[in-house]
């Protein structure tokens, strides 16, 4: 992660919250070749949300705008990020992946790809956790949004699903 | 393309088939560097079907299976890919993109990432093309599985969209 675009830390919490981000965002690029050939990087995390950015060079299609591919990656990346993040802070291991998805691609992007996820409505990360630890197993809904020079130009719901590692 | 991987070309046609597909699969490598990251390669291409390959190395996750972000890239690449191979065999300028798709990951898939790429069910590649070519734009639907050891693993539905170049 490259600190300095995130919120300049001010405690030592967000300390901890931006050493957490950074360790993950060097775990992906690790293990994922496609992430590392994205470009992929964690700008924000917060309780409830988190940024990713892809540049557009390395994302891009034949039509010079984002290709749909890197759009999908990053906007099924994004919420697996926010969730294991909360997982590794809670100290539950487990896996998580993606279950399914439902994409809306509206608007062609020609800038970085910058994606935001977070909790899909009626969603709740507490339930999410009680369930995880009592059956082993758990679903939730999140949502990802990539925004165009007009508003939302690409989202995606989706269903994650964890299983503690036993 | 790997030509040595296409059924054994016997007459002229699949001659030019094979030289249409092996030009695609150049222009994508070419023009979409996550596609090249991916080591895409088409290996059949039939008029109601397509096939695409990519290695699991490049397109490897932390668990060490086939990464979603690949997954959905390749089911999003191959649909547009045997519609832009029609399209161009007709002598039609076309925009061609995907609208919308839903995924569902099924299994877990341990090997090279291998996609089929057809019509969704009642849908007519005639109607499209006469509907494209009245109206200046056109939707079909599409479905696209990626196998894993035990029958489907992946399977997205997805729209396309075609608009005529002017």
């Amino acid at each position: 992660m490259n600190q300095a675009e995130l919120q300049a830390p001010a405690t030592g919490a967000t300390d901890t919250r931006v050493a957490a981000a950074a360790e993950l965002q060097d775990f992906v690029l690790q293990h994922i070749p496609l992430a590392r050939a994205m470009q992929l990087r964690i700008t924000d995390w917060q309780d409830d949300h988190i940024e990713l950015v892809a540049p557009l060079a390395p994302n891009i299609n034949d039509k010079g705008c984002a290709f749909g591919g890197s759009l999908s990656s990053v906007m099924t990346l994004a919420p697996w990020a926010l969730l294991e993040l909360h997982l590794r802070r809670l100290g539950i291991d487990a896996d998580l992946f993606v279950a399914s998805a439902e994409i809306r691609y509206r608007a062609p992007i020609f800038e970085d790809i910058r994606v935001r996820a977070e909790l899909d409505e009626g969603q709740d990360l507490a339930r999410f956790e009680k369930v995880l630890r009592q059956r082993g197993r758990a679903r939730i809904g999140m949502v990802a949004v990539v925004d165009g020079a007009n508003g939302p130009a690409c989202i995606q719901h989706a269903s994650y699903a964890a299983r503690l590692r036993t």
